[in-house]
């Protein structure tokens, strides 16, 4: 059969070469999502099988939701490794730079032995460098690495694998979503990934503070842009009278975003510092959320991007609108 | 490459044999749905393709979210077919049973020639009974049998197919969600499916009034059974305030049933005739639906069951609440 990676996964081997004898530590990346816990576990256990000493690193607590996925293995924070004095090699997955791991592990692995990353501003910043920007998950680029080399997928690999497939394609639904995606996911499936058991514990596990957070974003939509711009806001406060937390803010911005004539969807978030912060999605990346976020110092991707400032809410607001009208007015009009 | 479906390929060759030289229609249930739509456009194009007068037959309307896959197809209600006195024999596809077609469609076509679906409840009532309750959907049954026969998929059918295992998938959650699933997902994407078509359609085409109709229903849900059951009730007249339609009430249950730690989600809508209409969601198919709907002369699926009678709502609430809680005792809790 023909091979998914032929080009990484002879790279994958030259640094399983190299590292040969040396402990290892799997970092990801701050606010780990699906497809940077799932790409830190599915390398750590396939090194293990290996025989490596590995330990798996990440700046920012896991989200409960991918508690399922971590079972048995060792996660870090960055203080308890900085605390050990013993040596690592680094594979850092899903970073997009050196920096997303936070400034102390990057401080502290200053040359990552490898790089595994399906980001397309990921210029590589390690030895061994194992890139492809037209994957839509790390996880995706593992699992065929993985099924190239004949390894043997255990079923907490294969979990692990298609939770980052599933979460990175925002369920199979990103023009990302090739063929290849479903076709890992079935080999996936097939060596013990439940996607009913991923569905459960990433979608059905929603808190009551949740449902009223949602339900007090979506009363504060408001169409801008002649109805091609929806923006929610959270003010200052929310979680508190919600009772939500600030992880449950994902997602929301996806309700702003899929309304019919809707070309862009933002979320503001309002903090009692006097900080905002802003996450932008967009229909179609010819819109480049990027560049509006970069307008405000932020960054990300075509399709989502993000920003933080110090501003207030009666300031930022006409600014962003003003941005992001200024993006859809320098795009033609989409032929949908 | 083994064969998807063997035995169905076979019979699907058989019946096309069967009916050499006549015309067709291809009859769709009531309340068409994702399978149901991409199922008729599959199959009637596999059909005209080989040179059969083909049209589809629904009782009720085509839902604005599919009309991206009928584009050039003859979609017919059920009075424009009974006005025609031309001679069809009849492909019932995804209709559980015969009269899911409607009565006045069941009585035009006593005899089917054929029935092709997934339903577990299906007994077959055709001449040529293509049925696999081992199947999430019938969209997935028909492509598993193009691919073994070696039919060439266009990009339309492709895109209906995909249709029909996304939407009877749940998005690729349920417990049917299978490799093969994936599988024939891969290849319907390699034939012109697209998954972000197919999202933005059915997902990223929302209302303001069903954000609305969202923000209310998520007011209402209540926890039950100690927390193990959650209701959402919609009052008569929240379409007018709201600015919703019936059809934007689909998915509104998913939001009481994805809380942790509740096992039965319900939607109870109440209509100015003093009707009530109830949607029933369990996580596990241990909870059985079915039987609480049956309670109330409804009926359905173990994990998706719905009712409708005539009650009042301050009478009906706690009738529910009671049969939920008796299935919840009848079962072992469970081990998650």
């Amino acid at each position: 059969m023909a091979q998914h990676y032929p080009q990484l996964s002879a790279a994958f081997s030259r640094m399983l070469a190299d590292l040969q004898g040396q402990a290892v530590a799997v970092v990801g990346h701050a606010r780990p999502d699906g497809d940077c816990i799932g790409s830190q576990v599915a390398v750590a256990l396939a090194l293990r099988a290996r025989g490596f000493d590995v330990i798996c690193v990440n700046p920012d607590p896991i989200p409960r939701r991918l508690l399922f996925l971590t079972e048995g293995m060792e996660f870090l924070r960055t203080d308890a490794v900085l605390a050990r004095s013993e040596p690592r090699a680094a594979i850092f997955v899903d970073c997009a730079d050196h920096a997303r791991a936070g400034e102390r592990l990057k401080a502290h692995f200053p040359r990552p032995a490898a790089v595994i990353d399906h980001h397309l501003s990921n210029a590589g910043y390690a030895r061994h460098n194992l890139l492809d920007s037209a994957s839509a998950a790390t996880c995706e680029i593992l699992a065929g690495i993985f099924l190239d080399l004949g390894f043997a997928i255990e079923a907490q690999a294969a979990k692990a694998l298609y939770t980052g497939i599933l979460t990175d394609t925002g369920q199979f639904r990103f023009n990302s979503t090739s063929r290849r995606c479903f076709v890992l996911a079935g080999e996936l499936v097939a060596r013990g990934a439940s996607p009913s058991e991923a569905g459960y514990n990433l979608y059905e596990r929603e808190t009551a503070g949740k449902m009223r957070l949602l339900q007090h974003f979506l009363g504060t939509l408001t169409l801008e842009c002649g109805g091609r711009a929806c923006i929610g806001t959270l003010p200052a406060g929310v979680f508190e009278t919600t009772g939500a937390c600030a992880e449950d803010t994902e997602g929301l911005v996806d309700y702003a975003r899929c309304l019919e004539g809707v070309d862009v969807g933002a979320l503001i978030e309002l903090r009692a510092d006097g900080t905002v912060k802003a996450s932008l999605r967009a229909k179609e990346p010819a819109y480049r959320m990027d560049l509006v976020a970069a307008e405000f110092n932020g960054g990300g991707h075509a399709c989502a991007a993000g920003l933080s400032l110090k501003a207030g809410a009666a300031e930022f607001y006409p600014r962003l609108v003003a941005a992001i009208a200024a993006r859809l007015a320098a795009v033609p009009a989409p032929a949908v």
